[in-house]
């Protein structure tokens, strides 16, 4: 049996293997994926993405058995879980989050949690949660969690593949850290500040609602007596015209409080998706991109395989010796190796 | 007279137009920077990098000027600084930052300052930093300080550009911070802990140091009394065999305080990187990791030219429609549009 054909009859072990593949970038997994793809497309893809100290492992895992009850009279959805760590392995976090996980989840066998510590290049690592995106979605997982560590451009690549993105945010974390998250709002549907239960909950909401503000022109906003009062649908025109305004919501995950309001959001931005036509843009943009990276891949895996080395070589060092310019170089290389 | 002569013989307007050409990846600029090139190879790149906070724009300036002061019997080296925030431009932080920074470096013509704050790709941010980088250097900018924002993936690419890598960290950021800068860490030529006159400057130099262990291997501090004694030279593998072990030096940028001392530290560093072999290593790493950036885009764009837009898009909505997965389309597409 195929170990595609293994994944598909809801074979754990041979999905650990294959995440384990992909992963690596093996033939075995990309043919193993090819096989696998015609069976995607039905998994609700979650990114939750947030500053260390934030508490999104917990939130995540409590989000998993939130999705773990079942939604109407059918079965509970399978629950996949990505945690990606893009920072140094020596810190060792996505190994300790795992177990910490695995005594959280144990002996649920409709979750499959997976984390991934990599220092590889930013497009071998999203494309490798993509492709273990596709492999979990194939095995069944009809909810995907995509845990990432927030603040950086390769994080929010990653967020892009989802369908649903969180942003977390703790009270305490200060204000200069809010700038960095600037770029990263853009990205988010639902906005969560966890740990609520600790001092200076209301200025970190406030910090998000004015950096929403910034990011979004002209929303309606209304306080009183230091309370949100009401924040009013309006446009945002980078996500393709559908009119959705990211919640700012309240959890405390370490004890579950906010969970069914935050699951019960997640599953109302799935039918604004689907109702506004947003959910077929999103997969439009996300395969449309991940076409572009494998292409390019393609071009430059079979120019090498048809290029002289020697040649290389030697352009490499007239660059060096600053005879040529690389732009120059390029044009000799692709032009057939004329110097 | 072309823009790259009127570079070259000095002149700022010229050069500040070429810097936009770059920025914006125009064909005046690719053919500007063709003919600079064979000029460039002069300047010491000075990477500085830290997370918001830090007081890194102060740190620079006050560098600008240290190195401003003639180095020997000579005149004094020409600086040149690019400020790159990869954040949102609705932030504005680095306009901002472009306005202290006039004020405080006005009236010194051997100064030229550009900041850029870009949303565009990474490979674009990177490869626009990089030209840049060779304009100032044709231009006879002798220090070149490259500033990032820290914590993400892009602002390790633009720090790999530099010769020197300074790592700015500043006490009360609080520990959660400083997990994120485990990876950044390895790229560090120079730990600098600016704002060292605020309490906690101990702890945070200790949290450095502990991570710079995890980082290298067995490598050898003594504490005595709370203080630091001393740390043997050690090797770092990944730096290519040259032997520099990482100084944590104390600055209060704001006062100068400090500072002397970093500039010596930059200078020692770049002797120990002239007498190992290092800065040959560097180069060679630079020049090649940007000769491959420029091929892959080549390799795209003569793709694109050749290419069928009506097979590229017939392909696509096959992959939406989960007929084909995203491999086997590209395979197609490379196979000349074969179906």
């Amino acid at each position: 049996m195929s170990l595609a054909t293994s994944v598909l009859e809801g074979n754990r072990l041979s999905l650990a293997r294959l995440l384990t593949h992909i992963e690596n970038d093996t033939s075995e997994g990309r043919a193993a994926l090819d096989e696998l793809f015609v069976h995607t497309g039905q998994a609700h893809l979650i990114g939750v993405t947030g500053a260390p100290g934030t508490g999104k492992s917990s939130l995540v895992n409590h989000l998993a058995r939130y999705f773990r009850k079942p939604e109407g009279a059918g079965a509970p959805s399978k629950v996949g879980i990505i945690a990606v760590d893009p920072s140094s392995p020596f810190t060792g976090g996505a190994i300790l989050g795992d177990r910490v996980r695995m005594r959280d989840l144990a002996g649920d066998t409709g979750v499959f949690i997976r984390s991934m510590a990599s220092r590889g290049s930013l497009g071998g690592l999203a494309s490798a949660t993509s492709g273990m995106v596709q492999a979990l979605d194939a095995a069944g997982y009809r909810i995907i969690l995509i845990e990432t560590v927030g603040a950086g451009q390769a994080e929010v690549d990653i967020a892009r593949l989802a369908h649903t993105t969180l942003v977390v945010e703790a009270p305490g974390l200060g204000d200069e850290i809010q700038a960095i998250k600037a770029g990263i709002l853009e990205i988010a549907d639902i906005l969560v500040v966890n740990k609520a239960d600790r001092p200076g909950v209301e200025n970190t909401e406030r910090a998000l609602l004015s950096m929403l503000q910034l990011a979004h022109p002209a929303p309606r906003i209304y306080w009183h007596d230091g309370q949100l009062m009401r924040i009013e649908s309006q446009p945002q025109p980078d996500r393709g015209g559908d009119f959705w305004q990211p919640p700012v919501l309240r959890t405390v995950a370490t004890e579950g409080v906010g969970i069914s309001e935050l699951g019960d959001a997640i599953l109302r931005h799935r039918e604004h998706l689907q109702t506004s036509g947003g959910w077929e843009r999103r997969e439009h943009a996300r395969l449309q991109a991940e076409l572009d990276t494998l292409l390019k891949a393609g071009l430059v895996s079979r120019w090498q395989k048809a290029a002289s080395p020697a040649v290389y070589s030697d352009l490499v060092d007239r660059v060096l010796a600053r005879q040529i310019s690389p732009w120059r170089a390029v044009e000799m290389l692709l032009d057939g190796g004329r110097t």
